[in-house]
């Protein structure tokens, strides 16, 4: 039944090992985002740096309320005010001061009191500081309403592994950290050429027999939606000196070369008859859509040769190239997979992986979107999920437990 | 207990009414990845635009086989063969014209044999082509293997609605229609501006009591993720004037002003205090984290005070945000949200929606990530989901179902 979607990903990991030991770059954080960092990141000083009031409040030292007991207070000498940002003075003993949020604890203070439970329940006024100013707190538990310093992150812990993808949140912690720049693994650039004789120039009327190349903006949409650098050429023709010509120009400037068509058993093949001479194998995977593929090197670059039709070329990238991507380079994210019931029954063929577009429904089931078919692009356009039915499923009954890739 | 997530993200869709209405813009599809679709996309011509053949084999016309019955084959006449991309002549009677994947249908024939179903299995070489080839075929229902004009998008249906976001597949859709150009609504262009006495200016030592911005870069990453252009300022002091400053200044070039920080009780509320007399009002949501907020216009812009602490400013963003942008403009795609059972117990305040970061599992369970405190940066970095708790819940058992978002 063709070659395992499992053995073939091995396959594209080979291929592009060689993609994980590039140089790394080193990007200022507003120019990361969506890229590998490239080494451990190890946090160079504490979060938070120091003990912090986590609520607006009075700062106290515990001790001072003796020996607690249910219902137990004290009154407090007001102290200086300290806002956030502040150096704080020492605190005295019997003293209270008016803390805020995320305001640095001062010496001498272990708890803090929100302002809620205080008598009077507020902050005294200016006035009111100046003429000695007391306040009755009701005993507090040393630590409470306390973040202690490094208590997120310790200084020294590895916060990011080499590999993790830089999103917003990584990039927060990376700034909070002190941050400026990071070093990340450099995008990948990528050449994608569409072939065939029946692609129309975008923009021009479609004679007899002619379709418009999808492909190209499909892919190189996907792939800068990943994180990836990528350029659309189109060789129309099944003139194998046309598209050699064109592989050896994007060999130039590309770390990967991806072809879209020409794989198949027809008697045209343009990239078959183009890399016949070519360290490139095409083989039959177990895999529908997507069966036919191309995989190799041309003038030293890694080569990829995806099948034709749209639906088809999508799928090789989202089930074969993408999670090898993932795995290897940490960027792209891999898809979020689930097990969830199907909304409807699904007929799959024997032995091999079908790969189904589809749709998240409220209710938490998945619906297929349009058939099989591998030409089906106004179907892939409304689905937001990939319905994956292994190689030994042949029927699934409406309920049944299914994996899903969510996209 | 304050006012309700829902009530508020009201109030920010009403706030936000206006920015659906500006005038679309006319983008190339290489230049319209993750906008919104400004109208409805009628199809120009349909998909497949013409008959084709799903496979490589030999187009027939079904009637020559006469009366069809268990194990019928028939004799024909090799025509000329189709690539893809020709305007084919008649097929004849009696003729079988091999045709490769995809290629237009010629007009009388009605069916195609996959080749490897032919006697002999394989196209005939040029040779044999000019020696009158033969081939036995066994007998084909009408329309086998044929792939009809409009079976996917048939020419005048709408295939996507305004608003539709145009990722990789819509653009490819697109693409395959011969569009070069979309109308869509203009990315928003949102000022972040973070503010308090605490910030030290990133690239500088920390003085005690201060802490590295960390939600400039946080939400203008969030924001670029989504489509969104956003630039980050910080005001680093509680001085009024000087975020009053700041704001008019962005005022003229956003759409929406988002700030962090100086919406809470204390005595230093930076934000508060500079929109005192501004049309914004302050409130408290049902929320936690992310409870202090704010809401108005500024020098006629919308205006959103998010609290100050990184989680809360966030899930600012995530929980309120991004939901109203999503629903009123199309882009950014809303969370996908699922009910998936809880890997740990989980404790949550009476009254206010908990909204908790955490990991998706292999065995389709979350884990919560870290604790509920609005300050644990690194936690929300290993995280890959939120989990949000309602108002009416204060504990669940691991395995309870519970609303969970992909991030």
């Amino acid at each position: 039944m063709g070659t395992s979607v499992a053995d073939y990903r091995r396959s594209i990991r080979a291929l592009l090992a060689p993609l994980a030991q590039r140089e790394p770059v080193v990007r200022p954080l507003e120019r990361a985002l969506g890229l590998a960092l490239a080494r451990d990141l190890a946090a160079p000083l504490s979060l938070p740096p120091f003990d912090n009031s986590q609520m607006d409040g009075f700062a106290v030292q515990s001790g001072d309320f003796g020996a607690r007991h249910e219902g137990s207070v004290r009154q407090f000498a007001v102290a200086k005010p300290i806002p956030a940002g502040a150096a704080p003075v020492p605190l005295g003993v019997g003293q209270a001061a008016p803390i805020m949020t995320g305001a640095m604890l001062p010496a001498g203070a272990d708890a803090v009191v929100p302002v809620e439970r205080a008598q009077p329940p507020r902050f005294p006024d200016a006035t009111e500081l100046s003429d000695h100013a007391r306040v009755v707190l009701p005993a507090a538990e040393p630590g409470s309403y306390v973040r202690r310093a490094g208590s997120d992150v310790a200084a020294g812990d590895v916060v990011l592994a080499a590999g993790a993808r830089l999103g917003p949140a990584q990039l927060g912690l990376a700034a909070a950290l002190g941050l400026t720049e990071v070093p990340v693994r450099a995008p990948l650039r990528v050449a994608v050429i569409s072939t065939g004789a029946e692609l129309a120039a975008s923009g021009q009327p479609l004679l007899p027999g002619q379709i418009y190349d999808s492909n190209g903006t499909l892919l190189v949409a996907a792939l800068h939606e990943a994180g990836i650098e990528a350029r659309a050429t189109a060789v129309r023709s099944d003139d194998p000196d046309a598209l050699r010509a064109v592989l050896a120009d994007c060999a130039e400037s590309a770390d990967l070369l991806v072809t879209t068509g020409g794989v198949s058993k027809g008697a045209f093949e343009a990239t078959k008859l183009a890399l016949a001479d070519a360290d490139v194998e095409f083989v039959h995977l177990a895999m529908q859509p997507g069966g036919p593929q191309g995989i190799g090197t041309v003038a030293g670059v890694p080569f990829l040769g995806f099948p034709g039709n749209p639906v088809s070329c999508w799928v090789s990238w989202e089930v074969l190239l993408r999670p090898v991507l993932a795995e290897l380079l940490g960027s792209p994210a891999a898809r979020p997979r689930l097990r969830l019931p199907l909304a409807d029954p699904l007929d799959s063929p024997s032995g091999k992986l079908q790969v189904r577009r589809a749709r998240l429904g409220d209710d938490g089931r998945v619906s297929l979107v349009g058939g099989p078919g591998s030409h089906l692009l106004g179907a892939l356009a409304a689905s937001d999920a990939l319905v994956l039915a292994p190689e030994d499923v042949t029927e699934l009954d409406a309920g049944a437990d299914v994996e899903v890739w969510l996209l």
